[in-house]
């Protein structure tokens, strides 16, 4: 029988790979809903090749309109629409891949429905991680990493016990400005931020790279997925993103997964687990042509937004919320050239510095420090 | 309850190091009893310490004096001592640390009496790989790998599937020679061969690392062990022996096992399987400070041993063996100053080439190819 894949953000950067596999596994994998956002002319495509029950978009008009072409397909829409592609289809695995904190919602909405979900959506977890947690315990639904570097601690943590492990070792590229001084992070522009040595991601993305506010976004992640203290959580800066993630366990052994930089094969992973199949057009990792992989300590002075995230992880509660939320609008003005790239840090920072935690906030509070941490950075920079 | 253990070869290299364990874990396990060879004052204090229920020893003299030494203790000695010390002391696991394919009689009759074997001894899955894991499959009785390579192997398909596997990647140092050339090799003494640049190990291995035969067992010995085809089985050069091997499954990800070269990791690894416990005074891996790591294609033509190992373990039957009874003698030949360096590949090339291969021998079959060879080789050199 085929797996049942219900998939939000279907076009964004995981997304798009996520259907390339299910593209290239059509005996193996059944599309039965999606969601997207404005860009019409791809919900056409893929609902034309793949044949869902059921597509969200963002506006009622496309809603519409779609609905008139694809009459066996059943068009929703908005934050109402998200819900029911999260929840109401039938499917087996959701896979989360929405940009932001709007994926919260879906994900709790998932969960209570019993749906395995994979999760690309960082910021579900960074904002909401207990509750998140809390709910998937209670209703015993897996959540699996999409995130390659949770993908190589989740299969470095195959067969092992998790009483066992000493560390998590989260890998980082070091981003578009790793080779750069923090001095001369002041003039760069949009453009050079996006450029990323190794992986193509969607740009918010690339830009959390360049910051290193994506590896300490990683970092609450892990410490919620894995339920490991933020004190057994490390960084290690590894340039050639080749080892992925790796887990040090109390007899001084490390696992460790390795692979090229193909997205695909986390999501495909997740997807499959707990099996693994052939992946279709993919580069073997071979490290006699590589050569070299190098490794080096984390400078957090160099790289600020990675130590407010474990300060923000540390303090728990309604933090990570604010540090999300401020962070996520601080990119966006970057990448609409309001501010310059070093004001990220220096806006999250300020928010951080700003906010009164609420330790153990109910969701609404949650949604409330989200939209008001939101307004505040706005206002900042007005 | 403790688990009770029997160590084979408790005097050398692996045997002093599975000590080691046995007495910072006295919680945990016991020696029910060991062997060992002619090294009487060792005997003695092992004894003292441990306590053991049975120890045997080669000669029968020596067996008398300790008797009366240590009333508590059975002493037993030689070939049949080997055997009693194997099979019929109760033991859960036997370490079989010998070197040698005098390590092969012992296997087989711990495996008939049901008792999971930990196999450091590689020689006897290269002599006798069919006819020992056809035995342990009957019996039911698993073979637990102890060199580093094999048991980094073994953790890296933790909770995997073995159908989902591609390639098992040995890796190898290259041992005390590698940045020499095959021709500076000519006059290399001893002393040299004996520098191995990151493990500490008995001198036997220490030269096969040097000619790299030892890596060409050692892909035998996974050969047998993951039955895996010679085809899926590569060797990487990586000269700081942190990645210990790797194994690539059909999805193109690839685990790894790291670690300090440290052989207690692996040897406790085989002992507390499933399990893993915390490591007594040990370095734990630190990447930033090792910095970078290296990793080169083999050369076939330098490293000629590797090159044969791949050829007799492809031929079978009874060609392992005779390529291993050559190499064994020719190490010795050489470490006692008889022949050049060079000399030990040659040797085993020109074994090889004259060896008619049984395909399917018997193990009467294998004890004669083994002597007839040694006796071969001595007869060569005279």
């Amino acid at each position: 029988m085929k797996k049942k894949i219900s998939l939000l953000g279907a076009t964004g950067s995981i997304g798009v790979q996520t259907l390339d596999i299910l593209k290239s596994n059509p005996n193996t994998f059944e599309l039965v809903s999606f969601s997207a956002g404005l860009n019409i002319d791809k919900v056409r495509e893929i609902a034309s090749t793949f044949q869902p029950n059921m597509v969200s978009v963002i506006r009622q008009e496309d809603a519409k309109v779609l609905q008139s072409e694809f009459p066996r397909i059943t068009f929703v829409y908005g934050a109402e629409g998200l819900r029911e592609v999260a929840a109401c289809t039938g499917a087996d695995i959701l896979v989360n891949a929405v940009i932001g904190s709007v994926g919260l919602g879906p994900t709790l909405e998932a969960i209570r429905a019993g749906i395995t979900i994979a999760i690309a959506n960082k910021e579900t977890l960074v904002a909401a991680g207990e509750i998140v947690m809390d709910e998937a315990r209670k209703f015993n639904v897996p959540l699996l990493p999409v995130d390659s570097e949770h993908s190589a601690l989740f299969q470095s943590l195959n067969g092992e016990n998790p009483k066992e492990i000493t560390k998590l070792i989260l890998t980082a590229s070091g981003g578009s400005f790793r080779d750069v001084t923090r001095d001369e992070l002041s003039n760069v522009t949009v453009e050079e931020a996006l450029a990323h040595p190794n992986w193509s991601m969607g740009s918010k993305l690339t830009i959390d790279s360049a910051t290193m506010m994506n590896k300490g976004l990683e970092v609450i992640e892990a410490h919620h997925l894995f339920n490991i203290p933020y004190e057994q959580i490390d960084v290690l800066l590894h340039r050639e993103s080749i080892i992925h993630s790796m887990v040090e366990f109390h007899d001084t052994s490390v696992m460790a997964q390795l692979g090229s930089t193909d997205m695909r094969v986390p999501i495909q992973y997740a997807l499959t687990y707990p099996h693994r199949i052939p992946m279709q057009n993919a580069k073997r990792l071979r490290l006699e042509e590589i050569g070299q992989l190098h490794f080096e300590k984390i400078d957090f002075k160099r790289f600020k937004a990675l130590a407010l995230a474990y300060e923000a992880g540390k303090a728990g509660g309604t933090m990570p919320t604010a540090m999300n939320a401020a962070n996520e609008i601080a990119v966006s003005l970057f990448m609409k050239g309001h501010i310059p790239f070093l004001e990220i840090d220096e806006i999250v920072e300020r928010v951080m510095d700003e906010h009164k935690t609420i330790v153990k906030p109910t969701l609404e509070a949650i949604l409330e420090v989200d939209r008001n941490t939101r307004n505040t950075v706005y206002a900042m920079v007005q």
